[in-house]
């Protein structure tokens, strides 16, 4: 795991001096771009060229090389070919270089040779204290202080305004769209960063150090994939400590997709399912197309807070449209209070045909009345019930007739409640649309949009639990330890039980009288009894299950059945013995486990029984450990939710203990760091009342690791 | 039912002449805007002022009503109020106006005084031959002939391109939005038509004018219900029939939707979920947001002809973003074929970390390297593997120096390949973004966009099916025949057994002799035994069902305890007998169903049973009746259906016999038209050889209707 070094990369990210290594006169060549682009910009800091043939380059003296330069450089630029980049750092004192950029590719993505040069690089950079971004990547930009420490053409069609947010991405080619689109859409950033082949700075690095910026107070970020998972899960921990929104955008979430990223990025690997997992721990909203990456990048830059909650007003001049945005708000999981009786009479009282309900409908007529639309608005929002107001002007938005009174109505809106964020749906034109942005409101032209934005937004507030749990690197290592023994059946429950899980109590007997002294401890209960051997999986295939046994005689019978049969179909397995549990109650078959993931450890995976997992895959998973209120959400995100709540007619389940059984699976899960493969728990069975594990099979690592 | 006059709508939508009834000089007023849309955008028919100041407005010649026109008139405008409506079209002779437009409001919509004067002015218009398009409507325009018969001031600020582009609405709002956005998107419209209150003239009528309308290509529908089913579902069978494709957005998704449109629409009914399968039935692709509407009216506006499958070549500069499409293409059921191995070689020949596959990723650096682009996607789309190819160009699309690369390279695919739709992703300059529209090239900002609107018009021919059945109205009318009798179960049984459906053998006995006699006829099957009344709903809670019974006597003691314990649980129970039908064979539980919808009739549902139908709702519908091919897409079409495909290591069920059943389903529910309320076959057992009804519920329509 890389260092992370506040310090180094606030010297590269923000330096005030530059050196460009192979800085070149001849315009459109990589090595002159940084330099036009610096002078052209403004750039306040000091300009280094660094070039073999010295001499003046855009009118800057030149050096010929790093070591002919007598001071210290926060920073260099390196636009030279592969071969020359670990040569160039090379001459490098330590200590006079705080960080560099290398934009040629050749490297690590080109295959064996690649990956020796980079490591090379890596290796010159790390004995002179220099942290690398690159090599293989666009550079990056500090907009505010006009760091083009890049060779995206993008800039030269025009510079993004400076703003509030922090840009990540691991794809140059996403990177410069991004910065584009980022352009057209009036978004201000503060950085702009192209991460490449990641040789020393990845992109946990940089969304850590942004969470860091006091420029920055939004983390933008396109991802394929990360090496080290502990360290992005820190990162994502640092912005919401910092209370920095971050939106991701991840590649290969189908298998398509995920092929296509493979082919594309063979380094970075990981189960797309846990990613989405460490998102949602972590508040992390994860953008599906470049669209919403922008939608809620744009939102969560204009609004000056988020949504608090998931309760939505409409408020339109056209009920059908108002009906459209239900139907969204609806999808996207957002409730629509009506407003306060009085309210509603209010407005009926001045235009007879509206509707006072949500969506309220003040209807086209309302638009000649000013005071109607704003007292009807402010009216809504008076007593608190809406966490945000989404407006739909229809076509007359385009008026510029209108424009005083849609303009009067965002202003005071916003003046009179700016605790309420505003989405207005119309066709602005783009500098009326700039201005009400400039008042804090989002405009949108599709009203869907909008309420898909705030509803993802809103998610922020509801889910965000106690207790997302801590990074693994703040965990006791248990690497190295002694690798755990193999499990049987019942070995297993009791790993289980002694990690505070409820497991259905069995016992491993030998013979009929142990399995007759175990039974008769479950006075009037009836009991199953079942062979354990690692070398039988499906017991009942071979008369190795006895169900609803009660009373000495039918369980010494079940016993010797149950061991001849055995010897009669498995004649070579090896026998633990035969295990007796009370009969199981009435409950709901659930499903949980724990894996080990190759980049962000132990998973913990939780589903119902039956069609839910083996037809609809339905299942969530949370990285370990995690808290009851992560667990709860873990709960609540499967489909077949309703089941547990009590669907067809049975008692609902007790869904605190079945949290807090994930949160002690959990918690084993981390303890256990390293030394387990996986461990499943199937049958978990949720109860009215508890909830109760009655099988589970642990497979540890093996010593290969 | 309006009966449909195609003649009297193209004398309306296409007139010669137009009166202006409450024409006004005064500029902004409702009488003033046509007359002066229809000068300034110069319409070359006859203007003709009505006013009862007569004298001159906006310089033509004003008369003082219809009755002071001697000629006939195609097409009256009605700009006056309400309570003048019916007078002013009373003046007209019988035949001399062909159809008026009614702009105001204060009808139907606004109570019973309303609906009085709209009955009135349908009366009027309905005794002199006049079509009525409206009241409460914002009119229509007939944009290649300069017809504005409308008062939105959307065309005030700028009008729409002509083009291919038929647009009907059935509200004004979102008509005069759809309006501004085709302006801005650069979409062309031939009509562009806001209904109203659909006093005679509806969606529908539109839809099949637009079908039969020489100007229109493509037709997009705003609805939020309709009266008739039968006649809208005949127009999507004109328009289907005439190659047109329709999109419609239709509002009430959603429960929140739908009653927010309840409340803004009282008069229209009928389920969403009929709505969907009817358009599922007719290739109508829905669109759920206004973004979505526009771009699928924009790709069926610009591209010569839809893709004719779903296999999607995705061609990008950048591999990650090349991922995020397939992502998205997998999300929307596209399949992404790899080009030929030799196509993959020769682009690896020329650039060597490309990536061949598909997604084909050509890299940032074939973009300076203008030969290689075109000749990898040329290459790619030469053996007819793909059925659209999107392509990704960053930010490099943006480029003025590269434009004429990417120009040609739009030119030559289009004319190498002329039947594969392309779809063009980067952010050009509008009039860049223009003439790669006019080459037939799709243009858009989000590549997802691009995907998910490929993969919708993909569907167009994916789901075309044999058979999407025929309207009602021309079916045999079944209504005031006589009423079904009611029917027990074993009656339901017969009545699907007629109609061809496989359904198990089952006989009603009188007493222990019959039961010992029908259960004899199945040598060797053990059979079920069960209670028939009207009066149990539960039967084994009163101990009336008794399973697996093999040879004479358990018939026979089955049949006598069965009525003993009835007699004892439910002494009032009517009871009709007892039910002899052999075991069951193993197979997927699924149900079937009709049930009788409002407005558009018998509806027939399909779902698995158990949690898929109690817990997901996983159903599908279609309007009775229907063919195999329909049918088929009825069972693929839920989200269990990879149980039907055998999952769980079950043997695969018999699709084609499940299909079957559910076309007879179909066309007894069309033959039973307005007699059955609903008919449920719970469970209809699914099997790997056939079908099997094994148990149906049939409720009659009651007398009152």
């Amino acid at each position: 795991m890389t260092t992370h070094l506040d310090a180094s990369l606030s010297r590269l990210f923000d330096p005030r001096s530059i050196a460009i290594v192979g800085a070149s006169a001849t315009p459109g060549k990589i090595g002159a771009m940084p330099v036009t682009l610096l002078r052209q910009y403004g750039y306040a800091g000091r300009i280094v060229p660094i070039n073999p043939r010295a001499g003046e380059i855009q009118g800057l003296p030149a050096f010929a090389g790093l070591s002919a330069v007598d001071d210290a450089i926060d920073l260099a630029i390196l636009a030279v070919p592969a071969v020359h980049a670990a040569q160039a750092l090379a001459q490098a004192r330590p200590g006079q270089i705080a960080g560099a950029v290398i934009f040629t590719s050749g490297f690590s993505e080109t295959g064996d040779a690649g990956r020796a040069q980079q490591a090379a690089l890596t290796q010159a950079a790390r004995e002179r204290g220099i942290r690398l971004l690159g090599p293989n990547c666009l550079g990056f930009m500090n907009v505010r202080k006009h760091v083009y420490a890049t060779f995206s053409p993008a800039p030269a069609n025009g510079a993004v305004a400076p703003g509030g947010i922090g840009m990540v991405s691991q794809s140059g080619a996403f990177g410069a769209y991004a910065y584009s689109m980022a352009r057209e859409r009036g978004l201000g950033l503060s950085h702009w960063i192209s991460t490449g082949n990641e040789a020393d700075i990845d992109v946990a690095d940089c969304i850590a150090w942004l969470a860091d910026d006091a420029d920055t107070r939004v983390i933008m970020a396109y991802m394929e994939g990360c090496r080290d998972g502990d360290k992005l899960r820190a990162a994502f921990a640092s912005a919401r400590a910092a209370g920095k929104p971050v939106v991701v955008t991840k590649i290969g979430r189908t298998q398509a997709g995920a092929q296509a990223a493979a082919s594309h990025t063979a380094a970075l690997a990981g189960d797309d399912a846990v990613y989405d997992a460490l998102f949602r721990q972590y508040g992390v909203l994860r953008a599906r197309t470049i669209e919403e990456f922008f939608n809620l990048g744009y939102a969560l830059d204009t609004w000056k807070q988020p949504p608090r909650g998931n309760r939505l007003g409409i408020f339109t001049i056209s009920g059908g449209v108002g009906a459209l945005m239900a139907d969204e708000a609806a999808d996207a999981g957002l409730v629509l209070p009506e407003p306060a009786a009085d309210a509603q009479a209010r407005l009926l009282a001045q235009v007879p045909f509206a509707s006072g309900r949500n969506p309220v409908d003040v209807t086209g007529q309302a638009v000649s009345e000013p005071g109607v639309l704003l007292s009807t608005a402010q009216d809504m929002l008076s007593d608190g019930r809406y966490d945000a107001l989404a407006v739909f002007l229809a076509a007359a938005g385009s008026s510029e007739k209108l424009w005083p009174t849609f303009e009067n109505f965002a202003r005071q809106l916003q003046a009179s409640r700016p605790d309420v964020p505003l989405a207005i749906c119309a066709l602005f034109p783009p500098a009326r649309r700039r201005e009400l942005e400039q008042l804090g409101c989002l405009v949108f032209a599709d009203p869907s949009a909008a309420v898909r934005t705030i509803a993802s937004l809103a998610g922020l507030a509801h889910e965000r639990t106690d207790d997302a749990g801590r990074p693994a690197s703040e965990a006791p290592a248990s690497q190295g330890q002694t690798l755990l023994p193999s499990y049987n059946e019942v070995q297993a429950m009791a790993l289980l039980r002694e990690a505070g899980l409820p497991a259905t109590p069995c016992t491993l007997v030998g013979d009929a009288d142990g399995a007759a002294a175990a039974a008769a401890a479950d006075i009037d209960a009836p009991v199953v009894l079942k062979i354990v051997s690692a070398d039988i999986v499906h017991k009942s295939d071979v008369g190795g299950v006895k169900l609803k046994l009660s009373g000495e005689a039918a369980v010494r019978q079940a016993h010797a059945s149950i061991l001849a049969s055995v010897r009669q179909h498995a004649p070579q397995a090896r026998v633990d013995g035969v295990l007796v549990a009370p009969m199981a109650p009435a409950g709901v078959e659930c499903i949980a486990g724990i894996h080990d993931d190759p980049v962000f450890g132990p998973v913990v995976m939780f589903g119902l029984g039956g069609v839910f997992v083996e037809v609809l895959k339905d299942v969530s998973f949370r990285l370990a450990p995690f808290g009851h209120g992560e667990a709860l959400a873990m709960i609540r995100e499967i489909k077949g939710y309703a089941v547990l709540r009590g669907a067809r007619g049975a008692p609902p389940c007790d869904l605190d203990a079945l949290a807090e059984a994930l949160v002690r699976l959990s918690r084993l899960a981390d303890a256990q760091r390293g030394r387990l493969k996986s461990l499943e728990i199937n049958p978990l069975l949720a109860l009215p009342h508890g909830a109760l594990a009655l099988d589970a099979v642990v497979i540890p690592a093996s010593p290969a690791g």
